[in-house]
């Protein structure tokens, strides 16, 4: 009797870890009472595969939250949910005007609360069947948030055409970058045809809106090269079918010497007519496959992956080849600006790797076929917990982009430190380039406004694996959730984001509400605070990129250096006497940046090189700054480990000690981080903290 | 027929590096009429399996010098060369005196040219019939140098009891600090039994001396546990078996927890009774397969390695109860002094790991079993390029103990670098540790006659795999060779060693033979001009140990630490303000090192932490020592690289080109080490090079 009642309660609480933000959790009776008469009774006046998936949806989130409603195929008279396309015939007698959605993008939706013969209706219309089901699944978020449901009138158009994830698995299960498990697509070589996790991760991807999704890594080897063939296509595509059904479109990362290692040709050249007809029959072959197939993600030139380099191409060159086989079927490729030399010698102070997309790609805006869209990082660099925003954004102004984000922490704590990354996100987003004059932002780059884009969007590199609870770290899910939020709607902000996840995730108790969302608006600066300071980057261990090594790329052949000395810290990417990076930006940036008055002190290390004395905007010197924030990192470490201790009654066993389990492993990590950066800099600077505070 | 030719010239060549100092090159006219007569006849007075095996090699040799000899069993009146052991009753007959012999080791012999019956005979005598062997291998060598033979009277008797060689070989043909291709025991966790190549590296190990191999890695792993088992041991006793026949003893390193791994027991305490008894069957089964069987080597505690310390007991306990199983055998127990705490915290000043091995063994002298050996490495570190003795040597009185050199490079130049250890080793072994007043020197500690200890000797690391010269670089075979002279008689010279290995090596061309001889004479100190500076050490790529990485194990957990800073670099290991290690030396050593006055240049930044500017005795201060040191060293590596080059016409072409690729690798190492040492110290010091040479 005790023994399966543990066991109950254990899977339960596991089962909370995998439903991620879609608890619906029985509701409490006074919600429930105001809910119930609209649930009892859905009225699908559509039918397709999504519109299927919008159905199972909202009949399994009902009855887990109420009870199991009727679900019909044509207008009743009676309260009920009903949904429907927009140019469906029927709306006609539910007087809903939807014009609304003539000129919104084929995603949008709305949501409205109308009186049909005398009931209270819940009327969802989307555009096509994919807002149907976007629609349904913000009808359970709006449930789940408690939310009035009585005079709805919501319109929703996604501010981003292309929401896409990447993910960076393997074939042998490992996932570059991943820390939160294995592949939930591949072991051992062998595709694992788990329908029920993939068809359960594509009802979380579509949840918050992503429509786009590669499934492999961007650094395809030898194994995953063959996933364009016939032996490895009918896996893909089974894949493919599941996503589809949740408005997902499938792509592939592709190995750019394809032709060379499974195509039996003697070169990958992309101006061989042999390869350029490789190619085209190779699309062709998996389009009987993958009817809707999305296209190609080509990482090529890049830390020594093959690329149109190697014949005297150029990208352009390369992408345009890719391009033009799957222009008949409507397929894009997706190629990355992650270009740069990744064997520099440490020596040459005039090479920046920062500068190398910019250099590489801004000269041959234009050159693109209009199916090619650039994938460019946030940041010049990789990913950092602190960078500037990519010059290229404002640069490119006749190509097709997409900017790329990475949920998965590689440098921000790797899903054991608690690092929301929603703020970062934000802050690149609002970021003015200043292309057009004030007010360019990267957000109306990226949403395709500002040039006029075909093509545009948001990506990112999937923080998710085989881990019960999706990502290693529970309140992980937090990045996952807030990616597809925010690129849905920019304008939502971070508050607003956390606080809704933590609601549809935890539940609704004040206190539990209240510390998490303030433990991850603060958690960024928090993991900021005890690592690599004023935007200097790259204090990290090499490789595995976890944990402090404050010389680990100093000496090395990455581009990735700090110089710090006797005298002072920081790189010099000025115009007078550094590398010239900082014009590369618009010029109101470009001074911006230039000036050491006027640099922000959060970059100031990215930008210039000064002495531990010079005094920052704050007022404190460069090396007291140093001292003070690390010390106030592991406190702020200490301090969430003790709030969080404070919510065990509150949250489910699983959930809780997951998470306790990681912040103890971060609060190790800052203590390391602390003392090796205070140490390192004690010992390079010989000035002592103003406050006599331990330093080895 | 050109074709043909090309390749016998190939496979010539080929041979010419797998052959290594035994290469019996056909003879000049002149001296081969000198040594025709002698070499005529071979006359074999004993029979035994050693015996047979001088009986090869004479053959071999002279057949491949002169011509091939005739064999004889029985005296014969005419001029020849007569094999016999010490108590050879027809030895009277030859009026040879080998009262000598008495008081000499069991592997001694004598080589005397004598008179029989009016007729010039060269007698060899062992005092067993390993003495036979080794004085057959001794006058090859004579003639391989050339020496004339007239008037021979040579009495050899090793300086050490125990001349062994460590194989670091793993069961998957990886070997840990390998540097010449993979294991020539296995591959794929199977035995290879290549007998032949194996009898060609007994023939190698015998000619030098060697009387004692273990075959498999100290770190011993899953697959190499069962070692000990009824499955592997035939492969091992086939082993055995070959070395045997070169008078080589062969020992296995096994697991301390072979209990529980493989034993089906809960422990492996060693004063629980099943596993003494399972230890004891163990013990006897292997002697069953291998009656000669010499024992085991133990890592213990060490580095992960399980031991005795999980149970509280003390490495005597652990020792002690595997020498009980030995003992009936006349087996010994080897056990390694390489113990230390490698999870240390870099903030704790206190704990030094150079002090482990004393603090650790120190206490239980006296306490182990007459057939456990401790093993004690050169330099309390881990043989690094420039290290202080062990202060274990002298203060162990009471256990037999061996010292442990390194001849696998890992921290020398991984046999891309040439670095010629037996300069190093000869400062260790004529150290003075003043144990027992002036002239306590390390060689006549670990040769037994200053404790009277019943087993002494030296041990170390080997450096052979796979590769077709079996050394990687041909010129590391010179530490191979160089090992296993020197421990025989520990009073010869570098000079001599290097100048004997060259002339039988490549010959005795006089460009040749002094080119080379000075470049093994110099390249230590040429490394170390170029590396780590002052005795400081660890300032290496962690992990595999090549190539320069100044912080690398800076705030690591491995005890391995320069604090270097702004005002200076160096360990503080004094008494007064530091961690005390020059107390573990007796009192002429302690106030040595002690004393920054005293204490020499090349080993001060081991024991003194000095201010940059510090003036050494040389004159130079410490960070002009820095600069200057590691040009030179680059132009040193520059000036090898010519001379070598200036040889292409005398070498072969295999060994010439093998030589000049890892010459080339050389100087990029030093290029890269010079460049990072340099500008690291120039960064922290702030302090100009007096030449303004270029640093980064």
């Amino acid at each position: 009797m005790n023994n399966s009642t543990n066991i109950q309660i254990k899977e339960q609480t596991l089962e909370a870890a995998y439903h991620c933000w879609l608890q619906y959790n029985k509701l409490d009776s006074s919600i429930e009472e105001h809910y119930q008469t609209y649930c009892e009774t859905l009225v699908f006046l559509d039918h397709s595969q999504i519109i299927q998936a919008a159905k199972e949806e909202l009949v399994q989130g009902i009855t887990s939250m109420i009870h199991p409603p009727s679900v019909h195929a044509v207008p009743l008279e009676k309260p009920s949910i009903v949904l429907a396309t927009y140019e469906n015939n029927q709306l006609k007698d539910y007087g809903i005007n939807t014009t609304v959605l003539d000129h919104l993008q084929e995603d949008s939706y709305l949501i409205q609360t109308i009186t049909y013969k005398n009931h209270h209706t819940i009327a969802i219309i989307g555009k096509q069947d994919k807002g149907v089901l976007y629609g349904a699944f913000h009808l359970l978020r709006l449930m789940q948030m408690r939310e009035n449901l009585n005079e709805l009138a919501i319109i929703e158009n996604p501010s981003n055409q292309i929401r896409m994830i990447n993910h960076w698995d393997n074939m042998d299960g490992s996932i570059e970058r991943g820390y939160s498990g294995d592949s939930i697509f591949y072991k051992d070589y062998e595709f694992i045809h788990d329908i029920k996790r993939i068809k359960d991760y594509a009802r979380l991807l579509s949840s918050i809106g992503i429509n786009s999704l590669s499934i492999n890594n961007v650094n395809v080897h030898k194994v995953e090269t063959n996933l364009i063939t016939k032996e490895m296509l009918p896996s893909v595509a089974e894949i493919a079918d599941i996503m589809r059904c949740y408005g997902i479109t499938t792509y592939l990362s592709v190995n750019y010497a394809s032709t060379i290692e499974i195509g039996n040709l003697p070169t990958a050249d992309p101006l061989d007519k042999d390869v350029q007809q490789w190619w085209i029959e190779k699309t062709k072959e998996i389009y009987q496959h993958i009817p809707d197939f999305g296209g190609f993600i080509v990482k090529a030139d890049s830390e020594h992956r093959p690329g149109p380099f190697t014949y005297n191409r150029t990208h352009a060159d390369g992408a345009n080849m890719l391009a033009k086989a799957l222009e008949p079927f409507g397929g894009l490729v997706f190629w990355r600006c992650f270009v740069y030399n990744c064997l520099q010698d440490w020596r040459d102070r005039k090479t920046d790797r920062a500068r190398a997309a910019y250099d590489h790609f801004k000269p041959l805006d234009g050159e693109f076929m209009d199916n090619v869209i650039l994938q460019i990082k946030n940041g010049p660099m990789d990913f950092q917990v602190r960078e500037p925003v990519s010059p290229l954004f404002g640069a490119l102004q006749n190509t097709n982009h997409v900017l790329e984000f990475q949920v998965a922490q590689e440098y921000t704590g790797q899903q054991k430190d608690l690092c929301f990354l929603v703020p970062q996100w934000k802050e690149v987003l609002d970021f003015d380039t200043h292309a057009k004059g004030e007010g360019t932002t990267i957000k109306s780059i990226v949403d395709g406004s500002q040039f006029d884009l075909t093509y545009s969007g948001i990506t990112a590199v999937s923080n998710i694996g085989n881990d019960m609870n999706w990502t290693g770290n529970t309140l992980a899910q937090a990045n996952f959730f807030g990616y597809g939020r925010l690129i849905w709607n920019t304008d939502l902000t971070s508050e607003e984001i956390a606080n809704e996840w933590v609601r549809i995730t935890f539940g609704h108790d004040d206190e539990v509400v209240s510390t998490i969302t303030k433990m991850l608006l603060h958690s960024w600066e928090i993991y900021e605070n005890y690592t690599a300071p004023l935007g200097v980057g790259w204090m990290i261990n090499p490789g595995h990129h976890y944990g402090p090594n404050i010389e680990g790329y100093e000496y090395s052949l990455w581009g990735t250096y700090h110089f710090s000395d006797c005298f002072g810290t920081g790189v010099n990417r000025t115009i007078k006497d550094g590398t010239g990076y900082t014009s590369q930006y618009y010029p109101e940036n470009t001074s911006l940046y230039d000036s050491i008055e006027t640099c922000p002190d959060n970059l100031l290390l990215f930008f210039h090189h000064v002495p531990y004395r010079h005094q920052l905007k704050s007022g404190k010197t460069v090396i007291q700054h140093i001292y003070d924030t690390h010390f106030l990192g592991v406190e702020q470490v200490q301090d969430m480990i003790q709030k969080w201790k404070q919510l065990e009654q509150n949250i489910d066993s699983y959930r809780y000690k997951n998470v306790l389990d990681r912040f103890n492993m971060q609060l190790e990590n800052a203590i390391e981080w602390r003392d090796c950066i205070n140490t390192y800099f004690f010992r390079h600077s010989g000035i002592q903290d103003e406050h006599s505070r331990l330093i080895y």
